[in-house]
């Protein structure tokens, strides 16, 4: 195992959107140097890092430049190609996560197939590459059930919910006739989440579950640590190990659970990164997601991950950051904004932590 | 009263050691953008902040440029020149803290006169302009005494202790014949510090106290709250008080007390920035000291000031750093790095905060 990089290294992450630059800013406090690589100029990591790559996440010389100027690099996001990893890897740099837990998250067949071959119970689902396929799944799944491209969707791009046989063609037509998974919808009474990390070493740190609530297919809000008993906590443990295990994992990942109320929990999806359901964790814990993801990439021991208040976390989506100056006058909460320009409707734009006491 | 500041604004700040760094990452989180005015190239502000101007604080175009791209700047430290607060203002921004801050706190006789005018009582002291005066400062004010530049210190430089009148050419000698004050010993049990802070709107936001512990004339701890009965709160809550109306000050000060332990606190020195003593409040309170000078700066409202934790603030000077590695294994540990490449003996490389449950 390679040694624990001493602050004053140079860390490099691909993305310079919010999680880039809270990323960054986790590294910068205990002592990295960051640099960003983004095809945009000035990104909202960039803003916050010494230096910063303008190219696009495959480009050959960028990411040569970039693995030969950081000890080690990581990402915000999970479509990072795959030659890009090797290519940053060939430039010296060590990468994580790695390559497994990358090709397991872009593909969400692939996904399932892992999830339920560690024992990390899923919905029922179908391999989707034909309009025949997805007959078939709805005939074997029921509707309503959902259908998702496998590759490159997020935050609800790329599914549609087929409510009947009548829609199929539609539906088909709908997500491009891509390679798909048909999903069985999940009698679920919440959605919880759970971050966690595991460290070079395999040593392993888990936060306290969130619960979640979504609006228009967007996270609007994290409660957190949420009120769950201890068979639930139990299990979301023993499925996030599991899947950090599986995965020979090193970093942060979140994993979003159905919570189906009769202590069962199936994961709805994972993200191998830091998440938005964990931003509580920076004013909810001493070590926060985002430190914890910079200590495992840069093989330092796991930070502690027990709640020492309990947040509620908001995000301020498009034109919500304009509540600002109220929020900024509300005592308990704690703002974080990302610095993007243009509040485009639904961009998520900051979040607000509302702290109070455990 | 000029409105808020909107996130997206760009804030200046002259410094780019830790406390600008750790001033400019509470910007960003509130969405500003920030520049750097120091002449260090690649300083540890710098290297997080979106832009930097490598000049001398007395440099007219750097100045002028600086005003211009910034809607408000503040500083790091308190011996801007006079000149290049006017020179920003010219440009256009907004300065805080202002000119009457600057003057009381660069010359310890002008601050010593303040401090008494306004209530905050301090050790008797003698202007010292030649040896006659030293002889004669000795004489009623009783040796030991303290024999300190009007201008220029900080961290125990340029003063001498005066055990003697024997020993007064010598120390004459060693502070350069410079303008002094000569200061009469402290009988105090105890340093004290609070931090406080007023907005553009004259609202105060005070911290709970410090108790702090020196080792050659550098803090090494700082643990807060401290334990204080209440009339100590009360008296040093005015104290700051007083002070802040009596500058008409914008921002966050720091305020060393003596604690003479019968229920009399001296004022030792005032700081018209954040302050060492006050790096406890990032992981203790909701609202740390650098985000409430960000604030006050940029006419927000104040934040919170409460605990929620007990925090032993401990400054890692010079090779101390190399304990990164034990102490990113302690699990309440909260570890500040500055990003400094050279650990000088002495130099302030980062700080530690230990966090215990209030």
């Amino acid at each position: 195992m390679p040694a624990p990089l001493p602050p004053g290294s140079t860390l490099g992450i691909l993305g310079g959107g919010q999680l880039g630059r809270m990323l960054s800013q986790a590294a910068s406090r205990l002592g990295f140097n960051v640099v960003i690589l983004d095809p945009e100029e000035n990104s909202p990591a960039a803003r916050v890092s010494q230096g910063q790559i303008v190219a696009a996440y495959d480009d050959a010389t960028a990411l040569g430049v970039l693995g030969r100027t950081c000890q080690a690099v990581t990402f915000e996001f999970e479509n990072v190609p795959a030659a890009s990893v090797e290519r940053l890897a060939a430039g010296g740099a060590l990468v994580a996560p790695g390559s497994k837990a990358l090709a397991v998250a872009q593909d969400r067949l692939e996904e399932k197939t892992f999830l339920n071959g560690v024992g990390a119970t899923t919905v029922d689902f179908a391999p989707v590459d034909s309009l025949d396929d997805l007959l078939a799944g709805l005939e074997r799944l029921g509707a309503p059930a959902v259908l998702k491209t496998r590759r490159e969707g997020y935050d609800g791009k790329g599914q549609i919910w087929v409510r009947s046989a009548d829609m199929a063609a539609d539906a088909w037509s709908a997500i491009g006739q891509r390679p798909a998974i048909l999903e069985a919808k999940a009698p679920f009474l919440r959605e919880l989440s759970i971050i966690a990390a595991r460290g070079r070493d395999g040593s392993l740190a888990v936060y306290p579950l969130g619960e979640n609530i979504h609006a228009g297919g967007v996270l609007k809000t994290t409660l957190a640590p949420a009120e769950v008993d201890a068979r639930t906590t139990a299990r979301a443990y023993a499925i996030a190990e599991a899947i950090l295990q599986g995965l020979d994992y090193v970093g942060v990942l979140g994993v979003e659970l159905f919570d189906l109320g009769d202590g069962r929990l199936l994961v709805n999806e994972i993200a191998p990164r830091v998440h938005n359901t964990g931003h509580w964790t920076q004013d909810g814990c001493v070590c926060d997601q985002f430190e914890q993801h910079i200590r495992a990439v840069a093989g330092w021991p796991l930070g502690p991950t027990a709640a020492h208040a309990r947040v509620e976390m908001t995000n301020l989506l498009g034109d919500e950051v304009e509540g600002w100056r109220e929020l900024g006058g509300e005592p308990a909460a704690r703002l974080h904004l990302y610095g993007k320009a243009e509040a485009r409707p639904g961009r998520k734009m900051g979040h607000v932590n509302r702290v109070r006491s455990l």
